[in-house]
């Protein structure tokens, strides 16, 4: 979902009540960032707490290319990366995963291995109907076993865009709240819904109610269904004890729009892309009698920052044995203190841009390689900012170039070289820079090799249920990335 | 002020709490429009109920440019045209006009002729500082005469942006609230800022306030003007009884950005284009008690419409012997009802585009000449949809080019000309366009011809202050529009 999806935020047809009343009853974060313009790396830096680069949901196959957990995907989330569930369970709490894990599939890097408790969803993005000879069905997992595949026992109809799925998620999700309530220990829930990511899907009852086709359909079902998960809460009697926040792994997707892809509202290009349109995300945080009503943050965010505010507000210290880039929020959340922090925007290996208070440069520009754009994949539709939204990687690493996102959020005009106003504020960009690559220790990359023979082809429980597959011989090739 | 100037329609920095609360308080309009891409003529239609090319405001000089009233205009109001104030009065309405006027600044067009009781303001832009020899100042009047220039004894510091301007009008605003409400006669104030105008100005105590730089210092100073406009107006105890409508005249002007221009939001271009980040504004209807608090409406709306709703609510009917283009917008604010009508997107003499529903055909488009283009005039930056956004203006009357604004506000993805949906749309445009075009009788054209004898040489008034300036000898050429 991209930042300008929400009423709040600006969509022209306003059809999140919900999320608008959440924001109306909470605080709405108008600067707050994904850690990677793509799904896996930032849902892989939002329970680590660390860049993508540092956890190793990256690829050093190619310059600054965007990679994620296909099908064939051989690498994973690393055993010695700490999960968010993983130090929740020292303080008691029972955490839960409902939808897209994201973070490979093989054995080891399974959810249940990785400190949560429950799952009820998928490893790999709802992509399909697949023929379960040269690709499978993704499976559909609860806990340990796999309980079905997505196109066959979990449908999505690719012509009407109908699927019930979010509907299901819901359920689990307000059945694990009562669950939790009843049991009164306390919970993680980590809601990973995806109906807006393509091939998108809303349910009938949700079919042909948005002003936006499809994907507003998907977008007023996810809305519809945070304000059931509110209402439940307070019906429970927990929302003063819950802590909620709503935001996204990436910008809106341009490429499959307008169908399939959201708004970025007024910024620069989207999903895949470093630019505003692929990284800044709508976030809301919500907590009755604690957080005040309708206040609006300018504090700097990244999901990033979810790993150490939710140990904070669980009384734990993030682990001390490695860098974490994820700040507790607290202080901007219950003070309203605006907490000073640069925010990194990373694309593969590469670390592109970097925003410091509203100023952001640029030291690698990019959208994608004209042999791409001739083909039609354009990240940037209807978008050209000449020498910024380029098709080949362009470096300014000498010479970055610099925007001022609170008079030009769309990122389309340059600060001259030349200005007092670029000597003064590169000189502190560049420090803040240099301190950042001094500390910087890539992790080992997960996303650089690939064999068909690591696919879905036999999950376990797959045999009670006769989907077992059999799985191609083993041939790990380098993953071809081409953002 | 464009669309998305404003939090309450996305604004990044959301720095208009004023704007936002009054739209939380009443009702905001998120599909209303101006009655032209451009300053005079909208402000002319708001004022007559009726489109430009009825009531005169538009140049024949060529084909489909954008025309306004300079200095050396010599067109004006027509006598013909009958304008809210003028009707007003027939209600008991005492009438202020505060700001621009913009319709004309020979004497015959004086708004004190045309319905005004009271005027503080001035009959132009506020361009300058001119020489006095080839261009006078523009005086400020208040009532019949001049009391001084701009730059000269109305100051405007284009280098730093400061001007008290915004602050004089306010005051002139509460004043008259206060002396209407003492004398218990009922008002119609047309409060005409223009400090978002370039060049931008605002005063000493909101210079450098903003994220967004002079411009978002102007916004702010009119977010805060307004808001203490809306308190007086309840501090009086006449806020139940007085309605208040904000909106704008024009998109948010690109060219002249990010310094001194603002944001359309996700919309396509700006001011001076028919597109929607040209004539989509932002608008707001306030009365507490009357309108709900806190409604949305996609009521499609226009600039003209406030003409007939002022009548509706001051119990009289619009003029019956002339076409009136503006509809009684109260069913949509006090009932909820949504009216079905056509929004008419002109550019000078020509109908570029029609919106039905959520459906947009253009007819014709461009930007501006590959000439201007090519000295830097740009009215899309940033932004280029193939075949759309075109430097030379494209004929499109047998196969308009249709969009769905609901599903692509932005104006960037087609609709194939072969689909059904296509078909159907454009058999039901047709008709409404036909219609349209069977009962319209263009008006004199009002801004053929410029001269420079007309200019503010010796506005009445000016002997008192010795400030008369000799006029040229008259030579009346026709004026030249390049866009």
């Amino acid at each position: 979902m991209g930042w300008g999806d929400l009423g709040a935020f600006g969509e022209p047809s306003k059809e999140t009540p919900n999320l608008d009343q959440m924001a109306s009853e909470g605080m709405l974060f108008l600067d707050f960032y994904t850690a990677n313009p793509l799904c896996s790396p930032s849902r892989a830096a939002l329970l680590t707490g660390r860049l993508p680069v540092r956890n190793g949901f990256y690829t050093t196959n190619a310059h600054a290319r965007n990679a994620y957990t296909p099908q064939d995907i051989v690498g994973g989330i690393p055993d010695s990366e700490l999960l968010l569930p993983e130090l929740l369970k020292k303080a008691g709490y029972i955490n839960k995963i409902i939808g897209k894990w994201h973070l490979g599939h093989r054995p080891q890097f399974h959810p249940l291995k990785h400190g949560f408790d429950e799952w009820f969803g998928s490893p790999n993005c709802h992509f399909g109907p697949f023929d379960n000879r040269a690709l499978p069905n993704i499976p559909v997992y609860r806990n340990w076993e796999m309980i079905g595949r997505y196109y066959e026992d979990f449908k999505i109809d690719l012509k009407t865009g109908e699927a019930n799925l979010t509907q299901v998620y819901l359920q689990e999700a307000l059945d694990f709240i009562s669950k939790q309530q009843a049991s009164k220990q306390p919970f993680f829930l980590y809601w990973a819904i995806d109906a807006t990511h393509a091939p998108v899907y809303a349910s009938k009852h949700f079919l042909g109610t948005s002003q936006r086709g499809l994907y507003g359909d998907a977008v007023r079902e996810i809305d519809d269904s945070i304000g059931k998960i509110l209402k439940h809460l307070q019906k429970l009697g927990i929302s003063e004890n819950t802590f909620v926040f709503f935001t996204s792994d990436n910008g809106a997707a341009l490429i499959s729009a307008p169908k399939q892809g959201g708004s970025n509202g007024p910024f620069l290009c989207g999903k895949q892309t470093t630019f505003e349109g692929g990284m800044r995300a709508p976030a809301i945080a919500w907590w009755p009698g604690q957080i005040p009503a309708g206040v609006v943050s300018h504090q700097l965010g990244n999901v990033m920052d979810l790993f150490t505010t939710s140990l904070s507000l669980a009384g734990l210290q993030p682990p001390s044995d490695r860098q974490i880039d994820g700040i507790d929020l607290l202080p901007a959340i219950l003070q309203g203190k605006l907490i000073d922090r640069p925010i990194f925007y990373y694309r593969g290996d590469e670390m592109m841009a970097v925003r410091v208070g509203l100023y952001k440069a640029h030291y690698w520009t990019w959208s994608n390689s004209w042999e791409e754009y001739s083909k039609g994949i354009d990240f940037c539709p209807g978008q050209n900012v000449s020498g910024v939204t380029t098709h080949t990687q362009e470096e300014h690493t000498t010479l970055p170039l610099l925007f001022h996102l609170g008079r030009d959020p769309g990122e389309k005009y340059l600060l001259s070289f030349a200005s007092d106003e670029y000597q003064r504020v590169m000189q502190q960009i560049s420090f803040v820079v240099q301190q950042h690559k001094a500390t910087m220790v890539p992790g080992v990359p997960q996303l650089n090799v690939c064999d068909q023979a690591v696919m879905n082809w036999s999950p376990p429980g797959c045999e009670k249920l006769g989907k077992c597959l059999t799985p191609p011989k083993s041939d790990p090739k380098k993953c071809f990335w081409p953002h």
